[in-house]
């Protein structure tokens, strides 16, 4: 596979600060690749990185063939990758590439995103090598911030939209993986997200509790209180209204659902987590289809020398909801604020109380019946010899919406990783892969 | 003041092992200005530390006068100190005596407990000095490990109770403060602690909760919920039967509380915490002579690093319950486990649920009508002009009780701090101070 090995071995982490110099050096290295297969590259300056002395690394515009009886597609893909050191646990070097026994190719990025990037120049090179005309107009859109927020993406794209991305027919992004490890996967909808902020003030910090406990009003109680009245056990969210404008799923697409080979590893995450529904359907609508609450932990706002017995003075705590199609965020945050509010006056405290949304991101939902879609599922049944799953996903990916609001366009999702890959390993257990197959 | 300028110089930090030498310097310092005034003294080696190859400091046991005719009484006091450092925030160099303009003593140890324990030694020079006989048998038991849990001691008191300590009429604890700036306390009751742990096991490790939110039991939602059914906004704990033995409060003893002066800083800790009564008495009976039960906080039993929208898969949440008089723990602990236990099966959750008592100590309430308690009161009179408040805490002092069972002796607690003298201060904005005129 032309230039996995090289690639893998570039560390261009975007997260980490002092190694930025690597991502632009990916950069050079991808837009040398490029123009020697013939794409018209430029190299689109992003500016610093908001708030700090950093350059961004570029954004990488490419075109290839300007057919006007052909469709144009934008390829979306990104060179920045995770960090990764063998003492995370690796069985190998994370920035070299390894073959291991079964075939596979482990390294950081093989999977996310340096493999699914490189497969477009691989094809082109495939069509060249066959002798054959690449049947579409192809704008690659690559950039180097995906794993630290695609600071600069959305801005661009707005800048774009009237230049380099003015002609678009559709949008395909080639990032995340399969929903199993036997079948790929288009994907058609993504959860949004809504994170939230408690914070509970109580005194101007901690109190010893055998002097205190039982006459300060104790904000641990408070948070607990208002917590458990977001959602329960059973994974059901407690906001009234909260599920009013959620989106039906289909009894043609429960039953598809239900027909999906996933392992065990798949529906669980490979943590041997409990499934609150035996059924698969019901399990992936919970996840994918459905919003969801999650809280995330109990912070001390103004933390001391970690006494055991302490009251709290100031707490905060976190939460997201996951949101699907057709919630509206307003309207979601309203009903949020107003449940949280009065079951604060309800506990009659005497602590103050801020609720706040600290990020957003919309869900997305895109039309299948359309001939974007169609194409990939020809284009999958004729390399694979199966038909693709369509899925919607739990996950948020903020750029899928961007492309498909800023670029008025429909968007696939084309994911070339399995669902094991594990891409954003941390622990080591698990090392990223990418099928061979499709780099072959 | 005898010797408390030298006394304070000598850091004797027991938490440190690096400074343990110090509490043994400052143990060799007490014994020769123990000696000098004529009490015959042993040093008890309390061999190694638990678990650890370094030696715990001695315990000094002194012994003034053996007239048949008077009363024996034990005094225990410490002379080991909490760390302290100029970087931590004092004004002053918290290992040397600084006089304040008002007149105050300042150092680390001035008043827990170097000054204290010193007042022993200022009394028998100034009734030599008066030409006066000391009126009572002295036996001295000074530890060095108080800070450190008091490590040691309740073995040597078991071991020494039909030795050194063999013939005690009474004891008197001085460590500790007064409830108010104004006015010397008695101390008669003290609360017990029990420290719980909840563990809520749900999966191997953390998830995405982009990806599984909705599909997995969660063990946050468990936990907030487990814990909001401990207890409610107004501190009321909500663990059936719980109040069941508690020793009811007295019309005289509620009015006693009622009427002591109590600065508005003694009441809510100086921290501006919440008061969840508005009256005082309530207020006191809340905090010493009620049960409290304190959230602590919820831990990640496996943390991860850091990442903002995961679903924790293993939790780990504290809470204690500060006990008293009558109420018994293992009684206490039925009830506990019980009602969470009982809580879990109804939220119908599918992880796994352990609850732990991982600490214990007992609570302490001493007769108040015993010539123990009417000579103190007298002895405050004389020298302050006033009647002492004598009151319950709510803190937790293990050896009150080790001194009460195993001496089967009335103990009182005669603190020679001010309420505002802060002795485990941190964060440097108050300092340790004794009140001068008990020095003088």
């Amino acid at each position: 596979m032309l230039g996995l090995r090289a690639a893998i071995e570039i560390p261009s982490v975007s997260e980490q600060e002092d190694k930025r110099d690597n991502v632009f050096q990916m950069a050079k290295w991808l837009v040398h690749e490029m123009e020697s297969l013939g794409i018209t590259v430029k190299q689109k300056d992003l500016g610093k990185e908001p708030g700090k002395d950093i350059d961004l690394p570029p954004l990488i515009i490419g075109r290839y063939g300007s057919d006007p009886s052909k469709p144009t597609i934008l390829a979306y893909s990104h060179y920045d990758v995770q960090p990764a050191a063998l003492s995370d646990g690796w069985d190998d070097e994370p920035f070299e590439l390894t073959q291991k026994e079964d075939g596979r190719l482990c390294g950081r990025g093989t999977s996310d995103d340096k493999g699914p990037l490189l497969n477009w120049l691989n094809m082109i090179q495939a069509f060249n090598k066959a002798g054959q005309d690449v049947p579409a107009n192809l704008v690659f859109c690559f950039e180097g911030m995906e794993e630290s927020g695609s600071q600069g993406l959305a801005d661009a794209l707005k800048k774009e939209s009237a230049g380099e991305f003015a002609k678009i027919d559709s949008v395909c992004i080639t990032d995340t993986a399969w929903s199993t490890i036997d079948r790929p996967t288009l994907i058609r909808g993504l959860r949004g997200i809504m994170f939230y902020h408690i914070n509970i003030d109580g005194a101007e910090s901690d109190a010893h509790s055998g002097a205190f406990g039982g006459s300060l009003s104790e904000p641990m109680t408070d948070m607990v209180n208002l917590m458990a009245s977001l959602v329960d056990s059973r994974g059901e969210i407690l906001v009234p209204g909260i599920y009013d404008d959620v989106l039906p799923v289909s009894a043609e697409e429960r039953k598809a659902l239900g027909e999906i080979k996933m392992s065990k590893d798949s529906l669980d995450g490979g943590i041997n987590g409990k499934l609150l529904h035996e059924d698969q359907a019901d399990n992936l609508i919970a996840r994918s289809r459905k919003p969801a609450l999650s809280l995330h932990g109990i912070e001390r706002a103004s933390p001391g020398k970690g006494a055991s017995t302490i009251i709290p003075g100031r707490i905060l705590g976190r939460f997201s909801i996951r949101t699907v199609a057709n919630m509206n965020i307003a309207k979601i945050d309203e009903l949020v604020q107003a449940h949280l509010n009065a079951k604060f006056r309800q506990l009659g405290s005497k602590n103050q109380l801020s609720v706040q949304l600290t990020g957003r991101g919309d869900w997305f939902f895109e039309e299948v019946d359309h001939w974007n879609y169609r194409a990939a599922i020809q284009a999958t049944e004729q390399v694979w010899g199966v038909t693709p799953n369509i899925t919607s996903e739990g996950g948020s990916i903020p750029i899928a919406l961007d492309f498909k609001k800023v670029l008025n366009s429909n968007v696939v999702l084309l994911p070339v990783g399995r669902a094991d890959d594990h891409p954003h390993s941390e622990n080591g257990k698990c090392l990223p892969l990418v099928n061979s197959g499709l780099l072959g």
